[in-house]
């Protein structure tokens, strides 16, 4: 198991001094869990992470969380009781108020997990738990490149897309908690049949990462280009940015496709910035194709399109935030 | 000038009853001004309408209702002193805090008219605006076809194509007024052509009124349909619902489009409600040909779609609550 020392980004809000001195952060990923020991301002003191792979029941989950944060109390030197809160990113349709995952991808197969119930017990501190896109939303406002704007999309771009949506600083998460979900959205050149559970949206098979491996391999010759056939995403817009111009028929797909959805999503929203992350999202290239496509739309959609700040980490520094609100939360409700 | 006496919905909202005992509702179309005189409950009392037709711009519209007014109060035998407020719908981009319609189509020009204000100079009352659209979501929301529910998109299809979104029983208006204006959604069979100020959305070109002729137009010919070239969207549709080939072409190719923009805004939302409005959205044939597209895609989006209640009264019935309100904002401001 990797294990890393570093220092994150601070928290700007407020923490209240009253709330005990430590919270945990998780992002529980298909591939990877990681954890983050912060301080009550939101610094990163401690990080640890593991491969989830094989290993995604979420009673294995738990039980590495709990594998990760003795380790994070061990380097650090401090107690269990110097822990507040803990809170997890789950990358699936999560009720915030019960605490429960409904629904994962189907790599995972999580369905109605008491996920928050089980931190609580496991670590016997306030737990929260939310869906890792919205969670990254949270890092990137209160951390990252969406700071003072309490309107704004977060767009993860993977292997799958979703949004986190922000309007007057609230997260909206739709009454059914399925709000964002706009890798099966349906614009122009997108395919149009409708989409079993679990396989990949008409978005995501244009502008995910497997999806523009797909769209890559659809398109290639060795007689066309000098980039593998098995290049991912990044490869591709690497190569894009070289000049070939097969990588680069891909990139303007993807570009123009994501400038559709966000052009969409705006139309609706009327959200001024759009902040784009994930694997594939923080690639620049993407940014600027999608920029170029939407410059065409100006007299409608003016909305900016900007990069996350906080890359691999936003989902990790949402879930900080979200502990040190629980932490807060459940002191208030003690003095009451 | 046209002119009716009738009572209409009762609004089943709590009205204080030290309100002034009545309101003037509006309806500003591009073709018809509309007025109704209502009590303190929200029942109309009298309505009175006219044409705009050539007489559109702002200054003329305010004299026109004030035409009316005058002659509402001569037929109800009320004094001006009876009326404690008044609201607008105007077919506009229109800042509500400040009374401002920013900009309506191209047919009536409005940029920048600061309407709230010349209604509260020339009937010295308090004054309140809106964009129609959100209007007649405020007037479903109150008693029509979303009475008690929170959450839901009143989709407005006449010549254009606009959306009124309630969430947490609030409307979303977007940081510069301009959410919902989905007419120019992209979806797959729609235009990509970027569209210039003013002319028609590439939704519009195949739901809107317009689009709807100009794609029966395309494919007309005498051999395939004895309805004329010239028949209107509410023509199209109840030949389709007879049985005629062509006719239902272009009621799929409606219905379809119609279901992918619907299914796009709740992959976004997830609005558990659309409620379908307007002089072309109001037709059955066309909530039939929407719901049966939708119903492929139950796995992925759930959302009930539903014809508006109020029909071509739900802006002025919106119109009416929102004076209702702003009366009794007025009052309360009067007793701090």
């Amino acid at each position: 198991m990797e294990q890393q020392h570093a220092t994150g980004p601070v928290l700007p809000h407020a923490i209240s001094k009253h709330s005990a001195p430590y919270v945990i952060g998780a992002d529980i990923g298909g591939t990877n869990l990681r954890l983050a020991l912060a301080d009550g301002a939101g610094q990163v003191i401690s990080r640890w992470s593991a491969s989830t792979v094989g290993a995604s029941d979420a009673h294995a989950v738990v039980r590495m969380m709990r594998q990760g944060v003795d380790q994070l109390l061990r380097d650090t030197g401090l107690p269990i009781e110097s822990v507040s809160a803990i809170a997890a990113g789950a990358p699936g349709i999560t009720n915030v108020d019960s605490g429960v995952v409904i629904a994962t991808s189907y790599l995972m197969g999580w369905r109605d997990v008491p996920l928050s119930q089980m931190l609580e017990s496991e670590f016997k501190v306030p737990a929260s738990v939310d869906n890792d896109v919205n969670l990254a939303a949270i890092g990137e406002h209160n951390a990252g490149a969406a700071q003072g704007v309490d309107d704004f999309v977060f767009l993860a771009v993977g292997t799958g897309i979703g949004a986190g949506i922000v309007i007057n600083g609230q997260l909206h998460r739709g009454t059914i908690w399925t709000a964002g979900e706009i890798g099966y959205m349906l614009v122009p050149g997108a395919s149009e049949a409708p989409v079993e559970g679990g396989k990949p949206g008409a978005l995501e098979g244009i502008v995910g990462g497997e999806g523009i491996k797909a769209q890559w391999q659809s398109r290639w010759s060795s007689d066309l280009t000098p980039l593998s056939r098995d290049a991912n995403a990044t490869q591709i817009f690497d190569r894009a940015l070289e000049g070939d111009p097969l990588a680069q028929e891909v990139l303007q797909l993807a570009g123009r496709t994501l400038a559709y959805a966000i052009y969409n999503t705006s139309l609706i929203l009327n959200s001024p910035l759009f902040v784009l992350g994930g694997s594939v999202g923080v690639h620049p290239a993407l940014g600027d194709a999608t920029r170029m496509v939407l410059e065409q739309r100006r007299g409608r959609v003016q909305t900016k399109i900007v990069h996350s700040a906080l890359g691999a980490d936003a989902q990790l520094v949402g879930a900080i935030f979200l502990a040190l609100v629980t932490a807060n939360k459940k002191l208030a409700q003690a003095a009451d």
